[in-house]
């Protein structure tokens, strides 16, 4: 029996363990699940003969060395500041570990010693990211091969409600981290290239700089610039390219009005407002207008944020019951981005009937025999039930493959990494399309931003 | 003689140099001066019998403990993140210690060991802050003591460039630390209180929400927040007051053209810029705009910023040679906000012969026997020289009064403290109004923020 530790079971791991405990028999694998709350697990799993469930905290440094020395690889699903111990300890003990989170520096300095150690620590092997590296490396490496010379690049991913759950004004719902999307853009400006010009974004701005997708048979986006789309230089060997961008993607009109929250400042997570428990949404709107004994309400903020009457952006606001004197904001000490991500999530959880959808989407623009050409890729993916989401499975199905590619020794190159490497992402791409997760790749013309080549 | 030791001979220190030699005859003082570069000192105050110039770099242990042990009492006029070592070895050799910076959470810390020396740790005691706590809490105290209750309290403070200088379209220049100028209101939400509501105001709307002063004889002049009014609550003893408001002076129409550059990004100052060295002010214009083959920085940044054809926005931005493309940045490795101060400061510096002005203004609302009042209070000092501005003056001067006031035994309450006691700001108030630093008070209608006292 080979021994998988899966450590962390929240709900981006159905998928996962669900494609551990199918392969168990076959494959011959014993799964150890390790959570701090093990209740949340489902009977069915717990019951499943391949499947042990023990109470893990990841903190508890006997318990979690002894879980990793009877391992023979582990997964770690904690969130990612977690990982390092379990990384440690994967060291100690000679395991490999697969993690779905950004490597962090910590874990990028113990690359020296999993290399003496000829172990494999995959990293970033989810959605995003994971299967953007994934499919884009399988793309740039064939065209590269065919001796195309790179101009452009360009990704969107975005986690979305799927059609049909999609039903309020914002067509937007939380599918993940809520808090991660109330606090999106913060930490610093945006920074990419267009055409060979550094472009940068201040936060203030993010949301009004959008570029519009259009996906065929799911209609229009639009796509805010991620922060570090210069890094994917590096990764990616994308040295010389002309335009280099990264986004996340909306339904198109999303961004502009999540604009109102940053302009009044409601996404700021650095301060606590005095008196939030017991605050109302009215009286929270009210601490970011200006003082006025007379007017009200809604008509400073409407005039603050130059909102029109019949403009939509309004209707929007009105949707969050966002002038209710009624409703409290129930945390206290709060932040306005605690406060606000309280008043959204009244609104924009998914209910357990609903269904979420992952969108992304890959732009290449390269020369090759002197022709400029672009492929366009995308990838759709629609949500099952309530627990086994979009998000579960395009998260959690690259990281149970790569667990099992590794302990089959068809993944052996030794290291801290990420899945750019055609011995990684070609199985695990071809595992994916299994399950529906594929790309549609389309050519079209190469137009780039300059399309006459008018000198800037 | 009584042994004086100023560390620090920046541009800030001619009045307090002139003040000491004046009164050391007298006062049978010696001065001392350590500087890193004590070159800058002029002949005059080098040759003065009463004063020895001597090299001292403050990060030099043996030099600083020697110099400091040799003092009766120091003056730190470091940037304040330097004092700490100063202050601890003042206790260490039980020396008093004067600066007029904020105190920090370093040098609160040795408070009780400082009160066990007996000695006087008096900060906060130039300009602002200094002349600010001294002059607010004269009329505080005076007017509490008559029974009133405070119901308002703003405060207000500009470094300027006097009118006979005052000869841009900013009405603007740097008459202290550009660097502070350009990062001004960064680092977090100002916070404050009108009539009872708590009011958050994000940094990209900072400068969308002035309030505005006249001050007579001298005109009308415009505020923007300061980040911690709160903290005066504390420091005042101004717990149950409606409406609490600090802020920062500048002529009516720099805000909105500042907010240019803020909502543009070039104010930010935690990213390197790309290949900044050598880069034309217009290419960095153009950084902080969407990308386009055809359409001129020029356009573009209008329809950004929706300035209209006409609109003195539009002046302002011409006047700096903000698209100029020959004119180039100097500075590698520059952060936006250091582009921008560098372009800022071709334009802005006070030439030799121009002078500074600082105003102040302060208003009281209180309700004494069942009548609501107010006083207005303000001051405007003018700058002699390019050497002897009004901000060297005004943040000199109490900072050597206070120290001649603790050598002559007249402020004795030890402890690290500011300027809020009577001990300390009666005398010192006196002798500013000796050197013209004085304030002009007015009763004014009680207005607040609601004067019809309608319900929120």
């Amino acid at each position: 029996m080979r021994k998988i530790l899966l450590i962390g079971a929240g709900k981006s791991t159905s998928y996962l363990i669900d494609y551990f405990l199918a392969k168990a028999p076959m494959e011959n694998l014993k799964l150890t699940i390790g959570d701090l709350d093990p209740q949340t697990i489902s009977e069915k799993v717990r019951s499943h003969e391949h499947c042990e469930v023990i109470t893990l905290d990841v903190f508890n440094q006997t318990d979690r060395k002894k879980a990793i020395e009877g391992s023979d690889i582990v997964v770690s699903m904690l969130p990612a500041r977690f990982h390092i111990q379990v990384a440690k300890d994967c060291i100690t003990y000679s395991k490999h570990l697969v993690t779905a989170s950004y490597v962090s520096n910590e874990i990028r300095e113990l690359d020296a010693e999993v290399k003496k150690k000829g172990l494999v620590f995959m990293n970033e092997i989810g959605l995003d990211p994971g299967i953007d590296h994934m499919s884009a490396m399988e793309v740039l490496d064939r065209v590269r091969e065919q001796g195309a010379k790179m101009l452009l690049f360009e990704s969107f991913t975005g986690g979305l409600v799927a059609p049909e759950s999609d039903d309020n004004l914002w067509n937007y719902k939380f599918t993940w981290n809520p808090r991660n999307v109330v606090v999106a853009g913060q930490g610093g400006a945006a920074k990419f290239i267009q055409e060979g010009t550094y472009k940068y974004i201040p936060y203030h701005k993010l949301f009004r700089r959008t570029e519009f997708l259009e996906v065929e048979g799911f209609g229009k986006f639009e796509a805010y610039a991620n922060r570090d789309s210069l890094w994917y230089r590096e990764a990616y060997g994308l040295h010389d390219v002309l335009t280099l961008y990264r986004g996340t993607m909306r339904r198109v009109g999303f961004s502009k009005a999540w604009n109102m929250f940053v302009q009044l400042g409601m996404t700021d997570d650095t301060y606590i407002i005095e008196n939030s428990k017991g605050m109302s949404y009215r009286e929270f709107v009210n601490l970011f207008l200006p003082y006025s004994p007379t007017d009200s309400v809604e008509l400073k903020l409407r005039h603050y944020l130059k909102i029109d009457q019949d403009d939509i952006m309004w209707e929007k606001l009105l949707d969050l019951d966002l002038f209710d004197g009624t409703k409290k904001i129930q945390k206290a000490q709060a932040t306005p981005a605690q406060a606000l991500q309280e008043i959204l999530e009244t609104k924009w959880s998914l209910k357990p009937e609903e269904k979420d959808m992952i969108v992304m989407y890959h732009k290449f623009g390269f020369e090759l025999n002197g022709v400029k050409q672009q492929i366009d890729a995308n990838m759709v993916v629609l949500g099952e039930t309530s627990t086994h989401t979009a998000m579960a499975k395009t998260v959690g199905l690259p990281v149970a493959m790569a667990t099992l590619q590794i302990l089959n020794k068809k993944i052996t190159t030794a290291g801290v990494q990420i899945p750019i490497s055609r011995e990684v992402y070609q199985p695990i791409l071809k595992e994916l399309a299994t399950y529906g997760v594929t790309f549609n790749e389309f050519e079209v013309p190469y137009l780039g931003y300059n399309p006459d080549s008018i000198a800037g």
